[in-house]
């Protein structure tokens, strides 16, 4: 049996456009990896009535509610009551729960302020969910046949608690057989358009295949799904198809750190107009430094002279948003930290120092590898942060496409 | 009189995780500068079924419904036949639509694919919304003293049609005044349970004011609500109760930034475990260039050496995840930049490289400024992308504090 399932996020942030609810998307992957859906899903305030009439709507019509947020110790954290109305349990005091947190905020030295007690009282018969990341506890409860889960609602408390404990629970308490599987890849350096002129077809010929785009960053995402049989086939397919620019199951940075780990090669990373995103997009993988040795956010014209070396000449003549200092940079980069491989880039991210001949979003790129340095010139139409973000991952990319050469 | 406000995404792609919806924020942030609110909200997959099934719920507990999604030519674009079917009202042909939908095509010397023509078939007594950025005309309908409004998915078609057609009809359909005030502020190095014991005493004594805090990175974000009056009061109490926790309307960058820049001081900013962010985050504030001289990710020991000048001997001895090192890289840091601020990271983001003494989160800040080097030594509970968030911002926050004193 295939249980239907209810996500339900709370909190009034989302509701007043303080934040983005990405959680889902979040178990919306989740949830298909172990071959469900999500059948319905419904946002609230921090409204202790409307919260309420959405877990009990949520629990007579699916088998599976989750709901996120409204756990924490104020006075709108209506979870915990909701769901004991709802399910019409009464609220009660549970020892260890507050033994567990009491212990979170001990570990941690935190002063701990007495409205944390609330955090204890769960509906009659649920469970606690312990949270290692986070002082809000989430908790379990069935009732009458509904598996009903209540997880804190910062991402990084609430993804290993769903892993841990939801998903576990779900598929043992709904076994089911797998109903689809799927393939995921990404490209990069194709428009959306021109990805799909290349998949349609090849998917077109795998009987029960069906596909998804997704873009983000200039990467596009290719879900295949096959409803029997294997995505296999379409997936040889289309990396034959796409070729270099098909760039794995993994983001540019991850790829790149696997390639540099694979070669036994060292990288170190000059950054102008990124300004450190490159940086912190390669330390964000684990294990990058033994092949990361530096990263120089070299922002003003003395720091590309005096740390990579540029000539003062260079700059003059060319500006600092040029293909030739591009190359010097990445050149001094990989010379002066000892490198195999330099990445730089150097431009306008905006939203002012643009001219006519060097608009906003103009961006050089360059790679320094095997004594031979490419340099790639692109204008991205954008705000600050779009062009700091493409231009990054254009800069990985080359140096993926480099170290595949 | 103010009107309810029902907000409805379709789109499988929002249930099955493949995009992540933003129209809610957007819509929220655009309404409340009307002073209006949003007072329901769910998601749809593109099923006829339940998006007619949420327009009819929406219609029945709201005053405005607005959808978005669902108005483009293929089979699996539900959003003209479900609001017919919810309304009760036949689809009928609207040669004005037809002629718009064609006249666009032509712009654009795109050809017109023969299913575009379903998207000139609207509910009778629908009015067409012109799309000027994108094929799919959007439509408004008012049935029993309900407005609909049904919208394109893509937010640069939304968010023009929302602005131009929307909100003044919703402004003049629902004369209202003003009914709240908000205010806003961040606070940084408090737990949220300790932010709450001082804010609920203080907002509490303000008749007509509520409030609510969210938290990201170790930032605690206040806004009061004043349902009559001026938040003011209540803001000036509160931003004297936080006293140097108060960080001010803007996040810990923009008011670094900002900070730098009427003090006019340069900053440097030499990075181990945090690779990059200070400088990512420092470098997406525009005009930083005139204070951020240079950054440098110093991830190898020869790198804390030969760029920052760090002891070799200082690194044998205490090793690099060590006050000692943290204070020799703020102060190599401006040294070699020239620059009056230098801050520094040092530490273990994770997951391996823990040891007893040293665990996984261990970080130490430092900040030189003025002669003076002050070091924050911090263990984060989290992964590798948690710690390295928080430092980020902990140093950043070092600086704020070293430049207000």
């Amino acid at each position: 049996m295939t249980p239907r399932v209810a996500v339900l996020a709370t909190g009034s942030e989302l509701m007043r456009g303080r934040s983005i609810d990405t959680h889902l998307a979040w178990l919306a992957r989740r949830l298909e990896s172990a071959g469900l859906e999500i059948d319905r899903h419904a946002t609230f305030g921090d409204d202790l009535v409307r919260i309420t009439e959405g877990i009990r709507a949520g629990a007579e019509a699916s088998d599976v509610v989750i709901l996120t947020g409204g756990l924490g110790p104020t006075e709108d954290d209506f979870t915990r009551r909701a769901a004991a109305d709802a399910f019409a349990y009464p609220l009660v005091f549970l020892p260890s729960a507050w033994k567990s947190i009491r212990q979170r905020f001990r570990k941690y030295r935190i002063r701990m302020a007495v409205i944390n007690r609330r955090q204890a009282y769960l509906p009659q018969g649920a469970r606690l969910l312990p949270n290692p990341h986070g002082s809000a506890p989430g908790f379990a409860l069935d009732s009458r046949g509904v598996r009903f889960f209540a997880l804190p609602g910062p991402p990084r408390e609430m993804h290993p608690m769903f892993d841990r404990f939801v998903l576990p629970a779900i598929v043992q308490a709904f076994p089911m057989r797998r109903r689809f599987r799927l393939w995921e890849g990404k490209t990069f350096g194709l428009p959306e358009g021109s990805v799909d002129e290349i998949v349609r077809p090849i998917v077109a010929r795998h009987r029960g295949a069906t596909y998804g785009l997704t873009v983000t960053g200039g990467t596009v995402n290719i879900t295949v799904r096959a409803e029997s049989g294997s995505p296999e086939p379409a997936a040889r397919a289309l990396r034959k198809a796409l070729g270099l620019h098909f760039v794995g199951p993994d983001s540019l940075e991850e790829t790149v750190a696997a390639l540099l780990a694979r070669k036994r090669k060292t990288i170190a990373v000059a950054e102008s107009c990124t300004g450190g995103l490159i940086a912190h997009k390669l330390t964000g993988v684990p294990g990058i430094s033994a092949a990361l040795l530096e990263g120089c956010v070299a922002y003003s014209n003395a720091s590309k002279t005096t740390r990579l070396g540029v000539e003062p000449d260079l700059l003059r003549r060319h500006g600092a948003a040029s293909a030739e200092v591009a190359a010097a940079m990445a050149e001094g980069m990989a010379r002066t930290a000892g490198a195999d491989v330099g990445i730089a880039t150097t431009g306008i991210a905006g939203p002012s120092g643009g001219s006519k001949n060097k608009p906003v979003g103009l961006v050089f790129h360059a790679v320094h590898y095997r004594g031979r340095t490419r340099v790639e010139r692109r204008v991205f139409p954008g705000d600050r942060a779009f062009v700091k973000e493409r231009a990054a991952n254009l800069a990985l990319d080359l140096v993926r496409r480099a170290l595949l050469e």
